[in-house]
């Protein structure tokens, strides 16, 4: 088992070369067939390979600098961050692996752009970013790949963040994960359209780490779950070839609604939906059965994203008011 | 591929002798380990054992007479109901088993003593009812192996309606299904105790034989269902004989919960849950981390059914006001 340490110090130079400041965006992304279990926790290598749709302009933007006061300064949009909270330690801990023991005190000043009602992950396009600041910050000029799988060790799904459109994040089968790493599908889909639908929740989730570990440990239905995610990553590339939304949105729908059913098949049960997200679905499953040709997908939360095409936009927003639509293949 | 009248037919005499007048009770059944899967849709032949406490008094009260009118004729908690209506069609069917090419119109009059409330199924109690009131009338003196076989042929789960307590359905070898039946099982457990709670919908719902049939075909995780019920019994024999709510709960719990996942892992999607189910789990959930040792179980349906032991009842009530409380093996 390597550490992400060892992996990372392979392509670096002996001393790192720093600029004054580097800036980087990385989009957010949502799957359509999930990452759901790690067969090695360290490097996050995942148990099956997955596809998303980045969000276009929506996403975190990330600044580096050298520290002035020579001691590492975090800020999250606009406020600084205590260094022991969980954002500002994963950040730090993420630089480290390439300052290692040189004395390079940094500023990450991270903003995200993405509206807060969307409810969305902000740690794909946050390790994104950061990982794209740090090639530019410390003129490490390393090539997209090794860039992708540098994000994963931050967040699995940040690999899949370097990239715009849509994305396949290749499982891999080396030790040390650096053929795991995201690639651009080459496709255009300008009508298609990603809904934001936001629900409310009090109540702290269980992180995705964590659900992923239980539900592998626990769920004897999970077994089934990485033959699905070939089948479907298989079906999903097709679609997109077609630009056929209903077999893009079966499939992803289909995908979602699976990984979720191993979580609720773990012991104790992970539930990530609230009553609210289940009227949502049955509302989705209404527009359906009238005929608008909708489908939904979701994350480890309780919210809920629809996929469709411009076309059907005006009868979905009678039905959900607040939702905030993206295009990601927008101009 | 038998059907069910050749089946049946091998137990019946050249001619039936019936007697003026028969009546039976069966109780309903809670599964704990669930009947999800058919691997012969005629004979409703399981594709996994199952196992289930029954309710004690509540159930259905069966009364066959030979009509009056010459005409078949089927009564519903004491209102007659129309030949071609699903409940009486089906009754009429299964006597059609029996009566073959004679002559006998017959008069069934069925009660249900379940509480409305309650949110039960009672086609398990029904066709279990109508069997043993089938094998009174028409002097069939069948053993109860034999008679649970052919209530299984009504309805699946009716095969453990035939006895009391604890009872585990075999899934059986048998071309002809007849080692497929109810065996109760030696255990009397006093303080266990089973909550009903109802969970309103208004919407007419997917019966159970087909989401059965859509979660075979279309859940690619049902593969791993078998195997997980096969070891869900064996826990549950266990917990049972050490009278272990906590591991009973628990394996039925998460019994409960992987059968739902299967449904929900189906296409188009098949959830049973309204919202309200969702805000009745998350409360059953906080009990217990507030200490309290309750478990919950579903069926193809939006309401909860609740496992505890008599001492934990009081606790339970008062965040479940309308509870209805079950005591299986009151005497």
């Amino acid at each position: 088992m390597l550490s992400k340490a060892e992996v990372v110090a392979r392509y670096l130079p002996e001393t790192l070369q720093v600029k004054p400041s580097a800036e980087a965006f990385a989009p957010s992304n949502i799957a359509l067939c999930k990452y759901w279990g790690k067969r090695d926790n360290a490097l996050n290598l995942p148990v099956n390979s997955s596809l998303s749709i980045s969000l276009g302009h929506l996403g975190t933007h990330t600044r580096l600098a050298l520290s002035d006061s020579g001691e590492d300064k975090v800020l999250l949009n606009g406020k600084e961050q205590a260094l022991d909270s969980p954002f500002a330690a994963k950040a730090i801990a993420f630089w480290d692996l390439f300052r290692r023991d040189q004395i390079l005190p940094i500023e990450i000043n991270t903003t995200n752009n993405i509206p807060t009602a969307a409810g969305l992950a902000s740690s794909a396009s946050g390790f994104a970013a950061l990982t794209k600041a740090i090639n530019e910050f410390a003129n490490l000029n390393l090539p997209i790949d090794v860039l992708s799988a540098f994000a994963r060790m931050g967040s699995g799904s940040a690999c899949r963040s370097l990239f715009d459109g849509f994305v396949e994040w290749e499982m891999g089968q080396l030790e040390d994960g650096m053929d795991s790493h995201g690639i651009a599908l080459e496709a255009s889909w300008p009508d298609l359209r990603v809904g934001l639908v936001k629900v409310e929740t009090g109540e702290k989730a269980v992180d995705s780490r964590s659900g992923m570990k239980r539900t592998v440990e626990t769920a004897h239905l999970y077994q089934s779950w990485p033959m699905q995610a070939a089948m479907d990553i298989q079906k999903l590339r097709q679609a997109i070839a077609d630009k056929d939304i209903d077999a893009l949105g079966m499939t992803a729908e289909h995908n979602a609604m699976s990984m979720h059913a191993t979580m609720i098949a773990s012991w104790p049960p992970l539930l990530y939906w609230q009553p609210a997200s289940v009227a949502v679905m049955q509302n989705v499953w209404g527009l359906r059965e009238q005929g608008v040709s909708v489908y939904l997908t979701m994350d480890a939360g309780p919210n809920i994203k629809l996929l469709f095409e411009a076309d059907q936009e005006a009868a979905i927003k009678a039905v959900f008011n607040d939702m905030e639509v993206v295009a990601p293949f927008a101009s």
